[in-house]
């Protein structure tokens, strides 16, 4: 290592020397550009493959000229569409550039050095690397049958605990937890001898799609009795805008006014905010894409049935799969190469599996061509 | 105050309790809906009133339909394009939403609790606050009329200090130090008798019109022979893309590996990418950008002078002046009533002044016609 290379790396903080980069499913035209391959589809970031409302691409294309007045810092628009549309405060409302950002920055706004924060193992990678990047001790509670343990994660709260993550449904699980077991988890927490709850975090990116399960909890209602919860929602799955960046969340006016503190004060861009706006007044969208999310997640199901591939019953738009005996990674590289971008699944500690977003029509059945050339070969 | 809000404020660091928000410019609608104005302009936050190159807004109007799947992550397309722009290798650049951000990253990376971070007084807020973010002593050197006084910063370095930020031109002053001042203090920093020597950030975010003037120091070329200089350049002000969020940035390499790592994977949103690499294509935009600005600036400077208004000569695209003798929260506040929105600088200092961007030459008559009835008054 060169002088130079060891004297800045010593600049760095200690606990971000050792920190990977978070590998993020790779663009369609890198594949192309990469692989010289023509037709490639894209299975591998629980993007909705519908697309954004026409009503949020109207708003984009007239707001293309705008571009150069910097982003309104307080999202006034933004915030009472999603104030009416849920009846909720706008002192309620978090906004953040993706889900992502607002999870970075409850870490920034709440956690100190030595602080625990408790995550369901194989739960969304986001978690870790928030607490990591403010030194935490990252506690991780091993999951049931691909599930959340909530009443294990609750047995690991101690005085030290700053927060609890919990993602429902799971990314990349997909399994979610029942409003009775999540009641069970708020209240035996809260009930423990501790100075201060920790701040429970439910992280519901895959929101629409698990309200068809009518024991799927509708947290909205819990955050009046439980101050400490924190919702957090993405216009990045159902509502196809995951490339502008835009997540919001519910919690507590408290939570709210300091996070607005600490937020940075651009921190969801002009076409984000519109285009978001916009999407709120387009139900049909969402509709659509939940139905064809079901339909097609029950013939991909019956597909990998057919071909006793063994897979997790899904809650959102993606499903985790295990084709036999091959590793995820050596999946992931065959289909790639028959132009299918799927997502290994080494960093959430599943060697051998790979998750696959539910595409449409077209692309599931590339897809499944594709496993049938992979196992006969 | 309730139990509950005392409770939560419990939970938060202790270092972020007392922030306070970030006052950014009011949009035009926020002013029109508030004080029932119909013609309102912003003179606020120096955006280039000629708006984003054609190129950039026909390449956000395509990118519109695709907005459904995340960015590149890599931002391979754009980092290409400035790589060839500035005649550097893609590993020497760093991307964020807008430098703000990058400089937010490079604090979460680089600074310790209790290390010291060196900045101007009067200088661009948003250095202190990321230094009070990670919890830093931030050390703030007087200005020597208007303008950084490199050498006393040099003096305010020691083994303690982790970084120092020179934003030249300076926000909000517009006051540029000379390349012969910025070479005597980078050799300066370094031959002090440090273990490690202080990064070196330099803001030049209003870079493109500084460069008229010959002494303005060309930085680029420094980067090889001070690998802890780190430039900042944004897409926000020349380019028009200020509402996209898209900043960029030149540094060591190594500092861009470790930087790749800390970043949030999708900071830069795709739209940010599509434009900003169209932006780039489109040199005569920055040109017919900076030409008039410097008419405008003359003639504005030329107004001013008529009303003996007293301001600091800018290299940039705004103009911080003294409206004698009023306060700058008063002439906002009488100003903003004329539908002309401007910054006062308290946040800055600076309770005597407002900071003007040079807009169209329509808005810069109507500001002066502003100006001239409140001095009537």
């Amino acid at each position: 290592m060169s002088d130079k290379k060891k004297q800045i790396e010593q600049m760095i903080r200690p606990n971000c020397r050792g920190f990977e980069p978070y590998v993020a499913g790779k663009p369609v035209e890198t594949i192309q550009r990469e692989l010289g391959l023509k037709k490639v589809i894209k299975l591998a970031s629980n993007e909705n493959p519908l697309g954004p409302s026409k009503k949020a691409v109207k708003a984009m294309k007239s707001a293309a000229r705008k571009v150069f007045f910097y982003p309104d810092s307080n999202s006034w628009a933004l915030k009472q569409k999603i104030a009416e549309n849920f009846r909720v405060k706008p002192a309620n409302i978090l906004l953040g550039a993706g889900s992502d950002e607002i999870i970075e920055i409850i870490a920034k706004l709440f956690f100190n050095q030595a602080d625990e924060v408790v995550v369901s193992e194989h739960a969304f990678i986001r978690y870790k690397m928030a607490g990591e990047l403010m030194n935490c001790k990252v506690v991780s509670v091993p999951m049931k049958g691909f599930k959340h343990d909530l009443d294990a994660m609750a047995r690991a709260v101690n005085s030290r605990t700053k927060a609890v993550f919990i993602a429902n449904p799971n990314n990349p699980t997909g399994t979610y937890n029942t409003k009775g077991e999540l009641e069970r988890f708020l209240s035996s927490v809260s009930v423990k001898s501790l100075s201060l709850p920790p701040l429970v975090v439910m992280d519901e990116a895959y929101y629409e799609y698990a309200l068809v399960n009518r024991d799927y909890p509708r947290t909205l209602g819990l955050l009046k009795k439980y101050p400490n919860l924190v919702i957090l929602r993405t216009f990045s799955k159902i509502y196809g805008l995951a490339g502008l960046r835009v997540g919001y969340g519910f919690a507590d006016e408290t939570v709210v006014d300091y996070y607005e503190r600490v937020r940075p004060p651009f921190n969801v861009n002009l076409m984000a905010q519109r285009a978001a706006t916009a999407s709120l007044n387009d139900k049909r969208q969402v509709k659509r894409s939940v139905s064809m999310a079901e339909a097609q997640k029950k013939w991909l199901c019956g597909e990998l049935g057919k071909l006793d591939i063994e897979y997790v019953p899904s809650a959102a738009n993606f499903i985790l799969m295990e084709i036999r005996p091959f590793s995820g990674r050596y999946v992931f590289q065959k289909l790639l190469r028959l132009g299918v971008i799927v997502r290994a699944m080494d960093e959430y500690d599943y060697p051998g599996f790979v998750r696959v977003t539910v595409g449409l029509p077209s692309e599931n059945r590339m897809f499944i061509g594709a496993v049938k050339k992979l196992i006969k070969k």
